[in-house]
């Protein structure tokens, strides 16, 4: 990979799916000076008004096709159940020579439409490991993605003018401020399902076991969220029809890790019912070690409770 | 419960354990000049010297006896596990009269110890809702307990003395900026078992099945952790002892909760399986919902990814 080049500007960029991701791309392109002329198109016509008026394109487009006219960057970035019908837009509307880009949380899926689309659009997977709970045009800002990982899962393609594609993407993704990682789509959902996915599903999960307690009145669980169970609502707090999708299809990675936690799982409710203190203690040690690598790394604050409770308030 | 009174002014707290929860309450008491003298008993004698020159406290003691020699409050902050010592200590050593407050996060158990020290020492359990992942003398700060809720869980005593040690105990939590509430211990031990202990336990699991994945490295994990799983590293950087004494001392409540947190990712894990995503949506549409309540019962932050990325930085 080489670094981010001082030419890197496209003439017309086009976002497909303007939410949080999407528009967050537009903002960081547009600060960054990194298209002429952003254009926008959304299924939700909402969103299309409001990305316009909030500035987050010059323009908007009233379908895939008129979006992608003329453009030599088309960013595809809604959630992943929509990658075969916008692969099929793609084939058939896309400029000869685009670079296509998607974000989305999974790649294996990705690849599989992707190879899908006629070989003179060069679409290159992408995953930007940059979000917050929030979705929507609102939502998007232009730093989000620094000092983030993105990977790249570049198809099985061996032509010129796929790999320079490839390149122009990951200087992309540098131009907007991220670390670029290339790695095989397989691997990728694999390591995803265990940093972000299985996360993802047992917070969405432990915040619904606490909704069907009824011996813990709801107002008690709000009350005394601070001990620990907050944490585990900001991400549960994700868009529903995102994360939909991610698990329809990445089942077969995130069955594997979520096997594996739950086996560990096992091992601690038996120590509890036991009275295993010596158990409990060596799996609770290993917390510290990954949390201070995780801040070493700059992917995390140091701050006690995230810095959110702020000490001279 | 009485509103704060002007006149909440003990002569000589002893603080025993002077870690996270103790110090800020020493800091906190004596940012509202609520103590004369505060006096500090650690068993770890390097906790006690760096209490003393951090100024935490006013002197140290040698033992539990020298520490609450005078004091009309004694304050038990040390892990759950030594609470049958302590409340043989107290019974032998503490003053007609003192109240004495311990802070940890179970209280049947803590009741039962407390039974067991003489009447004339007013015990009243407590457990001020509050605290970050790190712990020691340093991790301890003046506002850890504004706005966070404090449960009281009185023993079963209806003399007039008892009473006033419950009010005064109230008084004192109020003082330092929280919330009262008064519940019975198994209340408690169930209510803290689903908003903090569960949370602790899953995120404890969570990162041990990650440590023990070979097919992902853990400079991958570190990596991708921006994708949800750092969320879940800040509460699994918690003490070790501390947590285990917790399990240890909550054993019921915390493998009923776990039940029901089984029964619901077993239900996910179908719906994943089989490709069922009316339900996947179905649960994740919960989250939002109890975040809102949270963030609105000012127990959390509204600014995504908790405020830790900054948007302009
Ligand atoms: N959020 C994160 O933290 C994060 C992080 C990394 C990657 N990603 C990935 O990035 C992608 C976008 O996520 P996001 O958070 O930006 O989602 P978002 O805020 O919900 O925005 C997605 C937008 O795409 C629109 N859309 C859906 N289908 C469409 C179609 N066929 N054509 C045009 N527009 C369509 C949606 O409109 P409707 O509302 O009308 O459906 C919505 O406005 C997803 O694939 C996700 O996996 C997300
Ligand atoms: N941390 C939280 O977020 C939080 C929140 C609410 C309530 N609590 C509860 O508050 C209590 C204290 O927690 P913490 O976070 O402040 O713990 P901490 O920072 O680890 O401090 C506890 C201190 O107590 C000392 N200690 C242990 N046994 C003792 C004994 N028999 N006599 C005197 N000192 C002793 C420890 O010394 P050694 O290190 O030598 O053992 C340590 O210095 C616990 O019961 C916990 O359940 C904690």
């Amino acid at each position: 990979m080489t670094e981010t080049s001082d030419a890197l500007k496209f003439r017309r960029a086009a976002v497909i799916g303007i939410g949080l991701i999407g528009a967050s791309l537009a903002h960081a392109m547009r600060a960054g000076g990194l298209a002429e002329r952003i254009a926008g198109f959304d299924l939700d016509a909402d969103v299309r008004a409001r990305a316009l008026s909030l500035g987050v394109v010059d323009e908007t487009a009233e379908s895939f096709a008129e979006a992608v006219k003329g453009a030599d960057l088309v960013i595809l970035s809604t959630p992943v159940g929509a990658i075969d019908s916008l692969c099929a837009e793609a084939h058939a509307h896309a400029e000869n020579g685009a670079l296509v880009v998607d974000t989305g949380s999974v790649k294996g899926a990705v690849a599989e439409a992707a190879r899908r689309v006629r070989r003179e659009v060069l679409f290159v997977p992408c995953h930007p490991v940059a979000g917050t709970e929030q979705s929507g045009p609102e939502a998007g800002f232009a730093t989000l993605f620094r000092q983030r990982w993105c990977i790249l899962t570049p198809l099985d393609r061996t032509d010129e003018a796929y790999r320079a594609a490839v390149e122009k993407a990951a200087a992309l993704w540098r131009a907007v401020g991220s670390h670029v990682e290339v790695m095989d789509a397989a691997h990728h959902d694999l390591a995803l399902a265990i940093t972000s996915h299985l996360p993802h599903l047992i917070a969405f999960t432990l915040v619904g076991a606490a909704d069907d307690l009824e011996s813990v009145a709801e107002a008690e669980i709000v009350k005394y969220s601070a001990g620990g169970f907050r944490d585990f609502t900001r991400i549960a707090a994700s868009d529903p029809i995102m994360w939909r999708d991610v698990f329809l299809h990445n089942r077969e990675a995130v069955l594997e890790v979520l096997g594996r936690f739950t086996e560990e799982l096992a091992l601690l409710q038996r120590a509890i019912r036991w009275g295993d203190g010596e158990t409990l203690k060596k799996v609770f040690t290993r917390g510290r070690a990954i949390r201070r690598a995780i801040v070493a790394a700059g992917q995390e604050t140091d701050a006690p409770n995230f810095g959110r409770d702020k000490k001279d308030a």
